[in-house]
């Protein structure tokens, strides 16, 4: 099951909204919150740590990082709230302490700061509620989309990205415009689209990429390393292939039936798509080598969580999916309708589970490691 | 009437309260907020900008501060919520921008960072939301503690701290001890209290500044400097000489009555006193002097706001006073209590109006520029 949700309940969306728009994932600690239904990120997480681990030990130089007043820095780009983001980011700062200690035995320890970024509109309240009080690093809340440089030049040594990426800044506009091949009507992704339709979300994903790697240019310092885990699917597979994609068509297809109730009006539907890309592994590469700045140290498609087998829990899935989703829906839809949505949700998607668990379901995670020139 | 306010209504409490505690100033934007009620502040801001800047194009040598990778940090410690923080930290930053291009005018503009530091319950995403859109700087919150260091060793270029300095890190504990004779009871505040009172109180001031100035140190490079604002009185007045503390008797008083009334317990009374202490200037230079990383570049006693006389606003007074002390009342009393200690606050204090104008008014705000040896 977590084979499934790892990869469709992204963590934020990093578009650039309005400063007061509503955050996308569900901030606080309530029963719908993200802190509270964001269990299989974290098995997600602990399961790529031996691979960073593997990577930092045989290739970062530590050396490269060295600043006269001996900080490093790790920043976690889109870190939502929870404890996942924590844990994460100080999975990493013990990896590269142990690197350090390594390479260079008789130095004095480092200071470490961790640096969580997330849009203006994340609940930072909530995670700094979650940060241990007795903690041997520094810590930095820092707003601001990451598509633009929020850190000072060369100030960062090492990155980490984990479910975010696939957000797109903003939705390509042809989707919306009925004179437009790209015309999504009736549907909510790219699932089961026309290949106009494949071809934008694509187009927009490898610009917002292009940003995103120039930012961290900036604020990298040359030999500082990038981790990014995400959605993915192997290169050239279509997404109705995926579970996550008969998902996005049942959502689309429950949109459709509540038109037909008028409960929401077909104007609504039409003009509502998923800000979600899942990029192929060869695609990121060419982006990565198009924009010139960062090596491919590492590039994989990996299980998200291969020891969860078994039969999908239909309504803890939709529960998940909906601490994830629910604040895109809810600048589209009233709250009533967003509730009939993921009401119906659970037994339309009882009905396929069977279609979803037989679907391809490996080497849907995207892990890669970058390094920077 | 702001010479008044603005050294009684403090930023906020930088007690080491437990990490889920209520924040001492009020969040959000609502009508007691206190992002809302905190216009005097502002005013009394602005006033001492000129001073700054003479200081700053003065002693600051930028040469100290330059950094290999030519950035600038300045840092708030104890910001709060609300826009006075922002405001006061771009004003830093054009003063010390002017006195960089004035000292390398053939230089590249250094990119700047401005830091926002307070308690882990401090309402970052209030704080966040009221940041400008465009801006040429980079933002970063930093909960904890400004008792203890919170950023890296010499990773910082200005500090600024604007009105927390008097909020103590805990109150003495023989304030609550029957036995002691520095046992506070039935009263609030040190005003009009026993020397034994005053003392437990100026020690533990001592203490909190001595661990600041060591955070500090060891954060601030060689030459960087320090901008100290806050709640004072000319050494060896008594704090019943001031009209701040007329009004904590006159709260100490509603709250005895309110013993009587049998709203609140006696033992409530004797186990609360305020945690707020207005160092003398020369009780201040021996700190530092005794801390030894500083030197005194600047020290003095000012008007807070000379330009605001005439009759006090009794009201508005009690509306800000509440906004800026009712978190920590509220630790203590239930909120029927504090309703009815604000609600008798306005006519007792209107009662007194007059003996309070009259009130040793001048000179009540220290402002002092320390520099980092």
């Amino acid at each position: 099951m977590a084979a499934l949700v790892s990869y469709s309940v992204a963590k934020k969306n990093n578009d650039k909204a309005p400063v007061n728009s509503p955050t996308q994932v569900i901030g606080g600690h309530g029963n719908n919150s993200y802190s509270n239904n964001s269990s299989y990120q974290r098995l997600a997480a602990n399961f790529v740590t031996n691979k960073i681990e593997d990577t930092i030990m045989m290739k970062l130089d530590v050396e490269s990082l060295s600043s006269a007043s001996n900080i490093i820095r790790l920043a976690d780009f889109g870190c939502g709230v929870g404890s996942n983001t924590i844990n994460a980011m100080q999975d990493l700062l013990e990896i590269v302490k142990k690197k350090y200690m390594s390479q260079r035995p008789t130095s004095q320890v480092p200071e470490f700061q961790l640096i969580f970024n997330d849009q203006f509109t994340n609940d930072f309240n909530s995670l700094f509620t979650c940060l241990p009080q007795e903690k041997e690093y520094f810590v930095a809340g820092v707003p601001g989309s990451f598509h633009e440089q929020v850190l000072p030049k060369s100030s960062l040594h090492l990155g980490h990205c984990s479910y975010s990426l696939h957000w797109l800044s903003k939705l390509p506009t042809e989707l919306e415009d009925e004179h437009s091949p790209a015309w999504n009507k009736g549907r909510i992704h790219y699932t089961s689209a026309p290949q106009e339709v494949l071809n934008a979300y694509a187009t927009r994903f490898a610009e917002d990429l292009n940003y995103f790697l120039n930012a961290r240019a900036q604020e990298i310092v040359s030999g500082g390393m990038m981790v990014i885990i995400g959605s993915s699917i192997p290169d050239g597979m279509p997404y109705s292939q995926v579970a996550n994609g008969l998902m996005y068509n049942c959502m689309g297809s429950i949109l459709m039936d509540m038109v037909k109730t008028g409960s929401i009006s077909e104007a609504d539907v039409d003009a509502f798509n998923l800000p979600i890309y899942a990029c192929p592994p060869g695609e990121f590469t060419e982006g990565v080598e198009r924009n010139g700045m960062f090596t491919v140290e590492v590039i994989e498609l990996m299980n998200p969580a291969p020891w969860l087998k078994g039969p999908i829990d239909i309504p803890v899935f939709v529960k998940h999916v909906r601490a994830a989703m629910e604040g895109m829906f809810s600048k589209h839809f009233s709250r009533e309708a967003i509730d009939e949505l993921f009401n119906q949700l659970v037994p339309k998607l009882s009905e396929i589970s069977g279609q979803m668990e037989s679907c391809y379901r490996d080497g849907l995670q995207l892990f890669a490691i970058l390094k920077r020139k």
